[in-house]
C-alpha cells in the first residue's frame, strides 16, 4: 500500500516546474485508494475528497436530475484527473456531479486544500488545472450537440460501439436499464430502440446480454444520424 | 475613443496582482472595439479575436450544430469577459461557439497573446481564468439539465420571462424563429406552443410581438416543469 514516489510525479505533468518545496508537499500529501465497481465515489458538491489521479481502472461522471434521472457525462480513464471531486476549490464551479467506479479501480488522491495551494502558487499548476477544466468543457459541448442534434438510434449505436471497445468485446453484459441512465433515457425507450435494432439484424438480444452483430453498420449509424 | 486606463484597469480583478511590467503590457495592448446590434463576432475557433471585456451592452454566446440550428448557451453583460472569443489559447478548448451583439455594444479587447503570455506568467490571472471558465461550465450545465429534464413549456416560459426581465417590457418583440434558436428548436414547434400560452391567457400574440399577460403565472411555469 505504499506509495511509490517516482512513479506518482510522473502523473502530474507540472511537477517538473514545481518548487523542490512544493513537490515535497505535493508528494507527502498524496493518498491512495482503492474503488470497487459500482462505487458511488462522490455525489455532490458538499463532497469535497480532493482531486482523483486515476492510476488504474475507470470513472464514470454523470449528472442526476431532481427526480433521478441520470446522464453520462464523460469517462476517466487510466492518467486521467478528476477534477470535480474538489470542486470546493474552486468559487465559480455552482454545480453538482455524480463519480461511480465502473469498474475496479486505483487512484491516487491530491488532498482538496493541497491542490488549491499548489494552484494558487503556481501558475504552472493553475494553468494545468485550466487545461483539465477546458477538456471536460469539450466534452459536455460534445454531449450536448449529440442531444440536441443526434436521434436516439444514432446514440445508442455510438454507445454499443463505445461500449464494445472498451470492453474489448461484442457481446456485453449490460441492462437497458444502465443505457438508459448513461443515455439520459428510460428502460421502455432503449428496450423497444434494442428490439429495433434486432430486427434490423444489428444485435442479437440475450438474457442480460447484447451480442453486436454488424459492428459496421452499428459504426455507420453512429456517425450518420438522421435528423 | 482614447481609452481611460484607471477606468480599464478597475475591470480586471486580478488587476492589483500583476507586477508594474505586466500592468503596463496589459493597459497599453487594449483595444476597444463596438459592435451593432445582430453583428456576429465570433464564428468558430479559427477565429481568436482576443477575451471580450463587455464594457456596455450584451453578448449572445450560442452552439450552431452542421444543420444551422442554434443553441443559446449563456449571454454576457456589462463587465463579464469572454474567453471563448479566444479559445486559442487554450490547446484543450476544442469546441466552437457563436458569439453576436444583441445589443449596440461596446467592448474592451485584450489581444489572445497578450492574455496567454498574462496567463503562464501570473497565477492570479491563471486562476482567474480558471473561475471565468468554470462559471460558464455551471451556465452549460444548467442548460443540459433544461434540456434534459425540462419539457419546453416550461423553458419557453423561462425564457420569456428572462426577455421581459433584459428589456424591462412585459411586451417583447422577438420573432417565433429568434426564440427557436435560443432553445435550441424549430420556429413551428415555437409557434404552436405560443398560440396554446395565448389560449391560455399568458401570453397575447400580436404581428411582431408577444405581449405577456399574466407573469405570475408564467413565473410558476418556469419554476415546475411537468416532466
Amino acid at each position: 500500500m505504499g506509495i511509490d514516489t517516482d512513479k506518482s510525479a510522473g502523473y502530474f505533468p507540472f511537477y517538473g516546474r514545481l518548487a523542490n518545496e512544493q513537490k515535497t508537499v505535493l508528494l507527502s500529501n498524496l493518498q491512495k485508494r482503492r474503488f470497487n465497481k459500482g462505487d458511488i465515489i462522490h455525489s455532490g458538491a458538499e463532497d469535497c475528497i480532493g482531486l482523483l489521479l486515476v492510476t488504474e481502472g475507470q470513472l464514470r461522471v454523470y449528472a442526476l436530475s431532481d427526480e433521478g434521472k441520470e446522464l453520462t457525462l464523460y469517462r476517466l480513464f487510466e492518467r486521467d484527473m478528476c477534477l470535480f471531486s474538489a470542486s470546493c476549490i474552486m468559487a465559480s464551479i455552482q454545480f453538482e456531479v455524480m463519480i461511480s467506479a465502473e469498474r475496479d479501480t486505483q487512484t491516487l488522491i491530491v488532498p482538496a486544500l493541497v491542490y488549491k495551494q499548489l494552484m494558487t502558487d503556481s501558475a504552472a499548476v493553475a494553468n494545468y488545472t485550466n487545461e483539465l477544466m477546458a477538456s471536460r468543457f469539450t466534452e459536455v459541448m460534445w454531449l450536448i450537440d449529440q442531444i440536441q442534434n443526434k436521434k436516439l438510434d444514432s446514440r445508442l449505436a455510438a454507445f454499443l460501439i463505445e461500449e464494445s471497445y472498451l470492453t474489448s468485446d461484442n457481446v456485453l453484459s449490460i441492462t437497458h436499464e444502465a443505457i438508459a441512465n448513461h443515455l439520459g433515457s428510460i428502460r421502455e425507450v432503449i428496450t423497444r430502440m434494442l428490439k429495433y435494432f434486432q430486427e434490423e439484424g444489428l444485435v442479437k438480444l440475450g438474457r442480460g446480454y447484447i451480442n453486436l452483430t454488424d459492428t459496421v453498420r452499428l459504426t455507420d449509424m453512429a456517425k450518420n444520424s438522421l435528423k
